[in-house]
């Protein structure tokens, strides 16, 4: 079965472009830019995510005979076309906003420089592999950022929209500073640390939840974590507290157990009082349920005694904004700036840099966007990631990427840290300014 | 690299309570069942989809030494468990809902019988598969009954969360009645046809439109759809009109344009005139760019000359309701009805059935949901494909499982086509009921 990262995970219109290109000699450098045009309601950032799968979809992106084949019998493309996707390799430059960075609209997340066919070949999959990386390690962010502390995991594959979103939310929180997943995917293919309790089917698989709890405990004695809502919570935190020393006599401890329905704060209170009268004051109480960066608030202002959550489809399907409003753009064909100018989707052309500014405490000030040209104080964003096809330095590590996030959310300006309103100052230079009406003016008299 | 199909797409504590169910041969027989709970709001009903996908998954599911491998590295798993998966082949039975037919809640889509570890194995990706495609086909099948026979198609591969996404999107879109997919893959993996025109980079590469309205139809002469949003869509739409006749003469015809951006119904109706005018009564119009069935609604009660429509992220990833709530819970063990009573989460045990009532004029009219032994009248929805492992029955192809949900959107209640807030009613029968009571009695002294 063709596998779902085939290079035919594309748009039709990429390859009629192709075609078209490849007929008429198309062939000079073209330069397009991957943006979020517009920030959801309530969301003051975004955490760049998705790169480092990007550039493996780039480096390994090839053609196979059967997928060739496949092609020609739609009777749809010319040999021409068949010819140069059978020994298709990229070799364009591309340049990025590292991983974990946060940026803002409109500044380019990643920009790729190649011959026009090629950089056109790769648009739908580069989208999909950055839009969605970039969605969920932002919402990621919220969260860690509401949850002062707490340990985060994701718990949302069985929601996810489908096997890959599960596996790029579990690799997109851990960036934004989750503790780890459920995926147990993620743990193979990332090495981020997978974690996961029992179910409630593991409960009603017993007559008797005490003997559950019990079975359970001596059948995983590590980290014991003990599911407690299956039929009524307090009774089943007492049960808890009963088990404990029969455990205990022999040689196992109750790490803790999870709460995944009701009022997640009232309960974990209830718990907790049973917990400390009960002699099991180190027990940590987990939830999950619901949990989104609002009630993460709550549970903060309230000091809810929660260790942690486990966190599912609020994450994985980023609910209150499953998408982002974004494109890749082309911004510069054989030397000259392009932009479109559709109502309401007018573009800025060229190739971007954005220069941010710090101040005295290092909290971030304010962008500046330019043509990379441009000469601007400040830190530069943008860094070239690829050239002809290569890495011009190692991978980083995701443990390095996450540092990275952790780095930057805490040099938030103090409302987005809060997740309130805010409006972070990117400036369009007047060089990008200038670059717009030079596009304008060779294509209006189209 | 591990593919993303691999069994380790699963929660870890799915292998958890595997390891503790083998450890204390706990093997008897135990039913789950697939569910949605609650209809999100403004929805008013199912459309099932996924099951061969599902299925599929089943039949094929094995770890490789390199999985196995990889478990045991982790340190946390004994070697019974280790060699339970090595020899894994799922020879459960399975019974569902066929896929395209119209469902609602708490009807079970699903259900496995298979000895315990095996049907707890399964829960994490059987739920990830059926949860999203039945989501993207409840929501395309809402979006087919606005659009009143205009053409759609599924162009939101870009943002679907994933590679996966936009495969299993542009399936559940096909089944509910979409006329086809942007996603190449789409075509290569399920047949559906694929379908595409040309992005506003092609009109940039160029610095004159009216030369890349000419140059993409003679690259592409069959069917060509021009994109004319580019800079002016009313400038562009004259330009298509002047062209035509120069590449008439050469034997091509302009099947017609798209419109990406702005107000569509309004500018829809400037090209029409502008075309009827120019000669051009036969080119159709297509749009994209935010539609979604509140808008097909408005474009049908305006009639508006729209022909087709390309749908992106409001299909892909749902926008209004990015998931269902949905659970796949253990509903029998050894032969004993079993649920949870967690506070908002109750579930109804037992192996079930539903069986369903029409009115004269063949609309459906109400549902009972009862245990599977039950007598009752009516058609009943839920049929075993799998027994033992081994599907009962050939699979429907695609178009089978097509015609049947056009079939079943022609069926229902006249408030459900139009979308509008209804209480489809589903009755829990008095044995359904029994059954909860008795689940309850065994697991109360617990």
């Amino acid at each position: 079965m063709t596998p779902v990262t085939s290079p035919l995970t594309t748009d039709l219109y990429e390859l009629n472009m192709v075609q078209a290109y490849l007929d008429r000699g198309e062939n000079k450098e073209a330069v397009f830019e991957f943006f979020v045009r517009k920030l959801p309601p309530r969301r003051g950032f975004l955490l760049a995510a998705g790169l480092e799968d990007a550039l493996d979809f780039l480096d390994t992106m090839k053609y196979s005979a059967e997928e060739i084949d496949w092609l020609k019998h739609t009777g749809r493309f010319r040999d021409n076309l068949l010819d140069y996707l059978s020994s298709f390799r990229f070799t364009g430059d591309v340049h990025a906003i590292p991983e974990g960075t946060v940026c803002f609209t409109p500044e380019p997340l990643i920009r790729v420089a190649a011959p026009l066919p090629m950089a056109q070949l790769v648009e739908s999959r580069l989208i999909n592999i950055m839009h969605y990386q970039t969605l969920i390690a932002s919402k990621a962010a919220r969260m860690v950022l509401a949850a002062s502390g707490k340990a985060l995991s994701d718990f949302g594959l069985r929601t996810a929209h489908g096997a890959e979103a599960g596996l790029f939310s579990a690799r997109a929180s851990y960036i934004a500073g989750f503790a780890g997943a459920a995926n147990v995917l993620a743990g193979v293919r990332y090495g981020i640390p997978v974690v996961g309790t029992m179910a409630h089917s593991y409960v009603q698989t017993h007559d008797n939840e005490m003997q559950a709890f019990e079975d359970f405990a001596r059948a995983r004695p590590e980290g014991v974590i003990l599911l407690i809502d299956t039929y009524d919570t307090e009774a089943a935190a007492r049960k808890v507290v009963a088990l404990a020393p029969k455990l205990k006599a022999d040689g196992i401890a109750i790490r803790g157990v999870r709460i995944d329905s009701g009022d997640l704060i009232a309960m974990s209170r209830k718990v907790r009082a049973i917990f400390d009268e009960g002699g099991l004051k180190d027990a940590i109480i987990l939830v999950s349920g619901g949990v989104n960066e609002d009630l993460l608030q709550t549970m903060t202002k309230e000091k809810a005694p929660i260790d942690g959550c486990g966190i599912g489809v609020s994450l994985d399907v980023s609910t209150d904004a499953p998408a982002l409003d974004c494109a890749y753009k082309l911004q510069e064909y054989a030397g000259k700036p392009r932009r479109k100018r559709s109502e309401g989707k007018a573009t800025w052309p060229g190739r971007k840099q954005v220069w941010r500014a710090y101040d005295i405490e290092g909290r971030m000030r304010g962008d500046i966007l330019s043509v990379e040209s441009d000469k601007r104080s400040g830190e530069t964003l943008i860094q070239q990631v690829m050239r002809a096809g290569n890495r011009v330095a190692p991978a980083p590590t995701l443990a390095q990427i996450r540092e990275r996030a952790a780095r930057e959310l805490g040099r938030l300006p103090e409302p987005l840290k809060r997740l309130e309103a805010f409006d972070y100052p990117v400036t369009i230079a007047d060089a990008l300014k200038a670059a717009a009406a030079e596009a304008d003016r060779i294509t209006v008299k189209g």
